[in-house]
């Protein structure tokens, strides 16, 4: 039986691996604060004790890591899993990365007798529980067939968007509309509530509006309870904005907008609220108290 | 019969005022360039040529203009309606201005013997024509009850979001998320492009999604056409910001996106894509070749 | 002889008045709070407990306040100034106002039988202190000519712009770059500090350098000593690239840097660093330890 | 006698080399495009057909290229000088290029056995050609010092910034003003000219004045005559920009403005005018006539 390997169980991989045991398939995980992996482990997910001892044991290998550079040293790092995996076998990197990067680790995989495929997530902590996530997946087609069993008991959707990059393309275009639309609605409501609207009435004048992105209006009682637990950290939607950025720029194309959106995600990251939700940037914006004027 | 009058035959006034006629309202009209007026009147409304002229025929007054200088103009102007208006009366403002300019008239009309709504309304040209508008409405409850026969002939649903302004207040904060979700869409298309990403799908993909606001999606025809004919015109979206702006800062709140959001807008506008549609903001992000780099 | 009056006795204006009493003028001051006017009283200014009571008195009147609102309450409210001054007087507006707000006092007090200039300074607390502003002047030339005495005395140049409103317009101008400039200075000293580079070399390599405004280099003490006190404070630079953002839009350009460059500026204002100096906005940037990432 | 190479003849290496040459340092060549090195090796200068052949013949290596990509190629890429330099050769890079990349470079020289100082300049065309370069530098004091004759001929000065890297930090710093100071120069023009100021009064008054950059004023002549001919073209200037946000996100610290005026630059790149001088923004910026409002 094809054995199934899981590197990095954070928010978003911890739920993805415990869906993929609970449809019965053999797993083995790494993270590296091993003290994320008990709950897996006891329910019967395997360990192994680095990257490298991990691929040794592995056909499919999925990996969901917090930026290119955590990715690039796992895979190639000291005990790196690159080397260690067996030719032929899959590398599926569900990490949010630019695609440039997604295109040069398909490249070294290639090389090393692997198949890879780009397929990050759209969809934060509840999706991902709830195996509701909308993966958007680069690569042969061939391999996103194989990869469809797994796929299928994380997700609700599986676009197959192109080559290597292709998904991780279509994530920095996802993830840009969701940071410029979650800094609108605070931006939305910091002014409506200045002018002394209700809160009540704004998010339910605005929830199913044309205007507004329905991620932002389902913040609603974050926003109303002012408890950022994070379904999605701040710090990580300024990385990911960070990416696009980079992005358009080797493009050539300019994004005025998303740069300084970024920014101001940079300003609320340095006021301490990255680990907060991303919900959090209404907080950052509404808060303090303006002096006389 | 309560006699109504419309001041402002534009892309919205027109559509309104029509469907005020064909619910049998008696109605006169009265627009600066006459011949905006020429269907309306065959259809059987009256004309008046000149504010004031029309205002002593009406018990209603709509008024739907573009800018605060332009309803300040034809209310206190030469042969303004002000005056003209007969005490106990009511006017209905449904252009867009800022809560301040509003308070502004409602305070005006008051000390005139006039009763006052700030009404704008959410929806451009189609909803306009098919009665499907969202009316944002400040002032007193009686007054929003003795239009309700009105405004049910032009809408879909009305808010009233409070006392003298809060209409107006409510428009600011949606036509933020109007110019932002709209661009940041736009960006969104242009990276994706950019990339190699299908048109296809990338409206397939974002159409329907947590991310995008429902208004920018729906721009598609007009993208894929590349035909920018206004629903909406991108130069008076450009002025909503701007006053979206300038209430910010009466209220001494900060709005750091929607303030570049609006000099992107005022670029496209200076490039001569105002009177197209606010989706041509993509057609102006997306146009050029970049030069070897 | 003639007789000078003075309202506005700020950081500016009590500086500037106690120039043209030095100089042996007979000037008569007013105050919205009386207690700033103790210390020219003493000296030997007359005081008017109005200022339409002011207006009574003097042949030249000079105001120097914060806002345009603030002018156009103390010349046109109750006890304003404005109907006060005998015809043929000249009143000289040195407040930082916008040039269309000029033009229309102008015009108002042309139509009273006054005279008029708009007078904005270049310069703040040690300039005005030292005699040493920049008059940026609009109005008649006869006018500007009647005043030398008076400006000689408080500024070491005097630039006569062109008509009404070309002060303000070009004070406008001086008070974008100055805006732009003291905020680029302050990511400057951010990125350089978060690089390990000593604080001494970069502001010693600055100093005198192409690239630096000479205003931004000299607020070094104020920076090494994290003191803050105001020689212009935040807020009023903030209140000021509102009005440069309000006269673009009236002018129809863009300013894409300067709008955003105040939202900064105003969530400075709101972290309540609105009263310290304008260099204030470097600790604003700086502050906050950034979290892991 | 000590060899010199050159790699990189652009409008900077060019006139840099030229100095070295006329000093009467024996000198070697290298430009992708050869017809570049014409006019040196006419004067003198030998000519090597790779990097890697130049570095043999070298004791020090000065490049002056585009971006870290070039760089790197040059150093790394086939026929690459990093491993044809003789053990104990100097490299010195006077590319404007990141300080993490420069670390990274000199850790790979230093592995190499070699020395390596990061030594971009401040100033472009015309202080390049008249030796009035400033060199910022970081790396050993030892290697500093065994330059120093040859920094002396093609600059007026040297600051050594700290140890590797910190020439690099220092150049992004500078360069981050000059963007900044030329867009904030460019809005103030545009404002001013649209309120009806005389070109001619706004360069007068600004130019020396406190709130402008040298630099700004500077391109008077450029700007007068609507000629663009680049002594610093912009699209290097926006890579620059890019590379300090970039370098901003690796430190964790926030540029909203810098992150704005790379995007603005970006838009003119564009629109074609990336090969232009940097000053061209003031015609991106002014360019279109406005529609009707």
């Amino acid at each position: 039986m094809t054995q199934l390997g899981f590197i990095g169980l954070g928010i978003m991989g911890s739920r993805m691996a415990a869906n993929l045991l609970k449809a019965g398939f053999p797993i083995t995980v790494y993270n590296r604060t091993p003290a994320k992996a008990r709950a897996l482990r006891d329910a019967g997910a395997g360990w192994a004790d680095t990257p490298a001892a991990l691929a040794e044991q592995v056909d499919v290998l999925f990996t969901m890591l917090a930026t290119p550079n955590i990715v690039e040293a796992a895979a190639f790092g000291e005990h790196g899993f690159l080397k260690a995996l067996r030719p032929g076998s899959l590398w599926v990197d569900s990490s949010t990365v630019n695609p440039t990067f997604s295109k040069r680790m398909a490249a070294a995989a290639n090389q090393a007798g692997l198949r890879m495929l780009d397929a990050p997530v759209a969809g934060s902590k509840i999706p991902a529980e709830n195996a509701q996530l909308l993966f958007l997946v680069g690569g042969d087609a061939a391999d996103v067939e194989a990869c469809q069993p797994y796929f299928k008991v994380m997700s609700r959707q599986v676009i197959h968007a192109g080559g290597h990059g292709a998904g991780s393309a279509l994530k920095m275009v996802f993830n840009l509309l969701l940071g410029q639309s979650m800094i609108a609605f605070a931006e939305a409501l910091v002014l409506g509530e200045s002018l002394g609207l209700d809160r009540d009435l704004l998010f339910t004048s605005l929830t199913g509006s044309a205007v507004a992105a329905p991620i932002a209006t389902s913040k609603r009682p974050k926003i109303e309870a002012g408890q950022y637990e994070a379904d999605f950290p701040l710090q990580w939607l300024q990385k990911d904005l960070e990416l696009a950025s980079l992005t358009a720029y080797e493009q050539r194309v300019a994004l005025p907008v998303t740069n300084v959106v970024k920014e101001i995600y940079q300003l609320a990251n340095r006021r301490g609220l990255g680990t907060l939700d991303i919900s959090a940037i209404y907080a950052y914006l509404h808060e303090a108290n303006p002096p006389e004027h």
